[in-house]
């Protein structure tokens, strides 16, 4: 598996485990709200991967991008569907965005390459 | 038809013109890239409405909060679903979004009255 | 009592009783967070309150800035003391900060008006 | 003169008096900072109001791209020049500074309007 | 002492060396400015520094973070009350304050440990 | 010539080929607009690089910030022009755009040893 994308994980795991090991119930909520919010509803999980994805691009936090395109590659998007969402988010947000577009469009390769090699 | 939806669109189309009547290359590219953008591709033309209005509402952009509001009510999508996008948008975005929610709010029920008035 | 106040709380009442008398959990319980957040734990609550207000301000949410100042005022925070956190509001966030900075003096000295004239 | 015009620069000047009449040094000392930044000097003055206007577009502070448009036009300053960075600011802010332009292009004609008027 | 802190500190204090050395007046008073900004005043210096910090952590500033992280440390408060802090800053801000919470608990911890070696 | 200009063009390049290589239109429209916006035109380009070198600034996008240093300085833009448009960025965007100025500052003295060597 590609070193990046498992160094994330590693990394957001292993910080997530203290942050909840603490008790602070403020933060142990938010992140049981962020579980909750992406789940099956009125819309479906591809479209509000989607929009989870767009919201993070737009706000330009690239470790919430790769969130994202984690989550929306183990559901099943294309990388056409991808790139158009992130179109979109550059459009609204403006060329401060194509740094983030550059990354991510590297991550999303990482991904590709990682599930390849398994 | 309700005053602030006339008004808002009013306003809007009044000052485009004026953008788009002076010669300037760029602002006429964007505003064209913008429609260019939201047409059907790899993704539908609901799901782009979602997503430009999940990336207006995070940016905290009224309106283009209320652009993406009239756009999603006439490409026919439910209050649910647009309530569901809403409440990602605050999540991700913070309690800082919740007045531009309480907004939208207002402005997708004058939506919902125009048309039953017609 | 003066009518930006009571305005101000009358809109915001209405709309969040909209919000929350829908069937959306994530937005509900966002707002239970906001109240659970600002109760009193290993920090008081005037304390608590000037960070709201902080965040707020360099976020530039002028409406998230009135219910702070509300909030600061009830809880008995001083004009010199509100002003000190502000001051540092617009230190870290910069002079885009100043039009907000104008409206909060602006509604605190409405805040203090309508008490003197209960 | 144009109502807006001489409305913005009376409530800024009130509400300016008032924060500089209390005895907050940082405050004092950021409005200070604020006049020294814009005077002459490696960059000319005309340069320096592009900047401020570009800034204040980009983080859409509509107060603040008011601000710099009237002394904008005050150096003389030409629409085409000033339009031509708010096309910079809205390509590299994105979209979202697409409502702000439009009140910018208003405000200009405000600003155009007042003068012919004296 | 652990690396990271001294190595941001060494950083940190080699670029302001250079900065203040250039005759940039606007840059130094700045600087001046954030010296005077968090001195005791109508709030204590604690307050104050949970001020910045939330103020840093909103607006995402991981500098800024590591900097305040490491004066409340001096300062001596304790790690439930920069948690709680932190908190309401992701509260207010949203899930994308996440990735920076993650790196500000790792620079907590940092600062414990370079201490306990000395 | 310096290691860290060298690596920043060419990852920079490597990813553009890349996302200009898929066949997104709106992606290649914005990146072709972005050199549109900087030809000379009412204003003349080196004043339209420092404007988009404070809009990079102010928005807190250090690629951005690189990419407008290195074609400032390829424009012969002077040290003390680029510190005093990086001064307003610094004054209008807050405290918060100082660990950028220092990377700015570190990013100059790059471009002027890479050159140097040559």
């Amino acid at each position: 598996m590609t070193n990046n994308v498992e160094e994330f994980n590693a990394y957001r795991e292993r910080m997530n485990g203290k942050l909840l090991g603490d008790n602070n119930k403020i933060i142990k909520r938010i992140f049981n709200l962020d579980t909750n919010a992406f789940a099956p509803g009125a819309l479906d999980v591809k479209t509000k991967e989607l929009l989870g994805l767009v919201a993070s691009t737009v706000l330009r936090c690239d470790d919430c991008v790769k969130y994202h395109l984690e989550t929306s590659y183990n559901h099943g998007l294309k990388k056409e569907e991808v790139m158009e969402a992130l179109s979109i988010a550059t459009l609204v947000g403006g060329t401060i965005v194509i740094p983030h577009l550059r990354r991510a469009y590297e991550y999303w390769e990482e991904l590709e390459t990682s599930t390849e090699k398994v």
